[in-house]
């Protein structure tokens, strides 16, 4: 088995080799210091919560690279991600605009499917495009999940090599698939077709090998940083850990007290450490901005096979803190100073800061919700951001104000007997995943607060006990006026994920029934 | 109010510098090295969270002292403690021996009361009598909890003095009590005669003055150190933070965004480095081991002014992990490597592992439930310990063995319904405490698992999922036998917590209604 393994790493790295991509020509701004216009890596966990590593309290959790650079960098305790699911906080993250401007929702689902024909609009500005007028080298690696073709199987209309990214090594453009564990875990019937893994624009193995998924990613990344070490660059790095189907490659099968989940933690953790590395060995650290950040909080209806939303309340789907509060580290030697930061930060700031640093100017044709707080994510100044919206799809369910946050409506909590349901016995998860998300703004699911729940956050981090809001009248008519000046200026897009076409799956070859291992 | 507060200061101070003692004479065995026969210091927080401090994971606790501790130190992940209730869990640490060893329990009562004439039983020996035979000068402040009086008001007969420290300074024997908190937050009628400051074996106030006591807790250890600076010495420094009623100096009140119980960490964690930055001044930082410990998990149902147990289910009076496990840090510079450990302890250790740093033999007279896990302490070696007892009172709820968790008996979770009865509006805390502590082997609060309830702790740390018990029979046998064979051995002391007499409260002077305030 194990010489079956490095067989196939092995072949897959000459796969690479062979499609190695000549990456931006464009001629580059000369540097002013070491520190200006640094290069930007930007690492985004999948479904991992606020508790996941031991820097953020996990007790049984290994202490590995990521926790070192916890250690080195600027570690945030109040960073949210810019949606409580995949495809919306993406779309957000690299756009800096809600998911509701973009149209990244639907009534249907609520992330983009590979039997969709839609995808982030091609009209919005990425922060690699926006990066790129200022002469930075762009790629990106991992889960893309905001869209695959249009008309045909095979366009790749919504693909990263049409959002500003020179480089695209291997992708998975739909997202982990519980189809594709074979291992009969889950209980969907499994569906390899699902599975695609590309190199740029097309399939290059379906189904994938799960296991050497994390593998590829890092190597494809060492190569991009070495070719562009003079930089600037813009890098994305999309992990798949530690999203379920859980899989790790051999070096980390059983490395984790933890079980599974935390061998997905302890892969990742590797990941960060080999960019780390690798940036220190080229000596370009001190002239790299590194950002780690999860996509949003922990699947908990995946038992053991999810995450830990640390103290917090709520989960993946939902607008209490588990949902949308993450872990965010800044790390950058010489600049950020390691320390711990309280400030609160969102997502979808990240769109002005690296704009920002990369000395561009924001575009001005649409609407952005972020704040450029890069005096913030570097350590040197407080919070200018005073809020946060929590969208759940297009509804705007809460609001946080300052340490207040105000519910006005909350999806309801899944009850112990609930979880037991699909959890016992023994913690695996047996089905009934989103039983109220697939239905979140229904009525059995969602109960509207009038007048809105409030818990004053630093306090009550757990959202545990309500406020009195027969206190809080100037809050609660700040808040409404927030929301009113929000939608004055809010031009809402239709919803993207409500058509679906099931001819229009990804198939690499018709005649081996989309079975293929290229070369 | 400020200026009265700092008059009260002052006039402490001189209160301190008129009964300063003079510590043990006995002349010193030479020291070998820097770090051989290090002097101990051993700071225990009273009722404080596995998640309350920022390096273990709260997302609002400010980043302060006790947190640089853990940075420069060890910090660990499954420390437990040696009861989950004061008395004893106190009475356990400083004897090495559980409480059902000691008659450190009660059907009645979980803790020693001031109108109890019981106390640690003087033929007990403690850290401190173990390490005077080493030639160690011991003292001590803060919360004893251990007994006061015997046969009269004033005889002392269970004070530290008679359990083997030279130097005892402003105690508070009883603990802190709700009855002296005079700002109507708590349903009890105050009660100030039970608030009584003691220096060594007299009232010097009663009632005492809450916010002040920290400072003057720090200020007889400082003295203390710089006293002893040639060492070697033993102090034991048992907070009275953070546990409610809140209280905290002038200083720290506000200071946390947190709120009252932020304050109270805040002012822990000051204490913390107060002592430590005396080390360092006094230049035997290198030759000092100090321990950072809580005696047991939080009182939960003091809502906003309990602490956070992590993500650990259970509190304070239960046997699940959030009741035992606690944060534990060891610092030692030079000898100690900074890190995360994540080794199993327990709080029965320190006594063995101390008498060991101390050259000392162990007692043979009586039973120790230590393992002496020195080098785990500090950092060298994995544990030793695989197994860890959790009993409730006098009664085995519940055994750890490796990895695996096995609860015999559960204590009934509080329910949201009954938290919210509690804890509603806001989170003030509203009476109806320890509805299950009282009656804690009662039939409505208790269920007995046969077969055992089995957790494995290090995938599901907050015992959320048990196994499938028929998969496990190797393992119940064998915790079975482990039982077994503790029981054969253990000799059960009548419980000491169960006759009353009030007439016993100490009371400074008759005459003024037991108010007081000396010099």
């Amino acid at each position: 088995m194990m010489a079956m393994y490095w067989a196939f790493v092995i072949l897959t790295l000459a796969v690479v080799g062979h499609q190695s991509q000549a990456d931006s020509k464009t001629p580059r701004k000369p540097r002013q210091t070491e520190s200006d216009r640094p290069n930007i890596i930007m690492i985004l966990a999948d479904d991992m919560g606020y508790g996941d590593i031991a820097s953020y309290g996990h007790p049984t959790q290994e202490y590995g690279p990521v926790d070192v650079m916890a250690e080195n960098g600027l570690r945030f305790t109040q960073a949210y991600s810019s949606d409580s699911v995949c495809s919306p906080s993406r779309a957000a993250l690299l756009t800096g605009r809600l998911p509701v401007r973009l149209g990244v929702w639907g009534e249907t689902h609520r992330v983009f499917l590979p039997w969709l024909t839609t995808g982030l609009p091609r009209s919005e500005t990425t922060i690699a495009e926006a990066l790129k007028i200022q002469n930075y080298t762009t790629g990106m690696v991992g889960k893309w999940h905001l869209g695959i073709n249009q008309n045909t199987k095979t366009d790749g209309f919504h693909l990263p090599t049409n959002h500003g990214f020179d480089f695209v090594g291997h992708i998975i453009p739909f997202g982990g698939s519980y189809s594709c564990d074979n291992t009969g875990r889950y209980d969907n019937t499994p569906d390899p077709t699902k599975c695609f893994l590309y190199y740029r624009d097309e399939i290059v193995q379906q189904p994938y090998y799960q296991e050497n998924l994390t593998t590829l990613f890092v190597n494809d990344t060492v190569d991009f940083i070495r070719r562009n070490k003079d930089g600037p660059f813009f890098y994305y790095f999309a992990m798949m850990h530690p999203h379920a189907p859980l899989f790790s490659s051999a070096q980390f099968k059983g490395s984790s007290a933890r079980g599974a989940y935390g061998d997905n933690i302890n892969e990742l953790s590797w990941a960060v450490g080999t960019i780390i590395k690798e940036l220190e060995e080229l000596e370009i650290a001190k002239e790299t901005l590194v950002v780690f950040m999860s996509d949003h909080g922990p699947h908990l209806e995946y038992c053991l096979d999810a995450g830990d939303p640390g103290i917090f309340r709520g989960f993946k789907s939902n607008s209490f803190e588990g949902g949308y509060r993450v872990p965010l580290i800044s790390y950058w030697p010489g600049v950020i100073t390691p320390g711990v930061s309280n400030e609160i930060f969102s997502a979808l700031d990240l769109f002005s800061i690296f704009v920002d640093l990369a000395d561009g100017e924001m575009p001005t044709d649409v609407e952005h919700d972020g704040v450029n707080d890069v005096s913030v994510l570097l350590g040197k100044e407080p919070s200018t951001r005073d809020f946060i919206f929590f969208y759940n799809r297009d509804i705007l369910f809460a609001v946080r104000s300052g340490k207040y946050k105000l519910h006005f409506f909350t999806q309801a909590d899944k009850t112990p007997e609930e979880f037991a349901d699909v959890c016992l016995p023994a913690g695996y998860p047996s089905g009934h995943y989103f039983d109220c998300n697939k239905k979140s703004v229904s009525e059995e699911c969602v109960t509207e607060h009038d007048p809105p729940l409030i818990f004053d956050l630093d306090a009550d981090p757990t959202e545990s006990w309500p406020l009195d809001p027969s206190k809080f009248d100037a809050l609660i008519e700040s808040v409404q006026n927030l929301i009113s000046d929000h939608e004055a200026g809010l031009i809402r897009a239709p919803p993207l994920m409500d058509t679906e076409n099931r001819d229009m799956i990804p198939c690499c070859n018709e005649t081996t029934n989309c079975y293929c291992n290229y070369p």
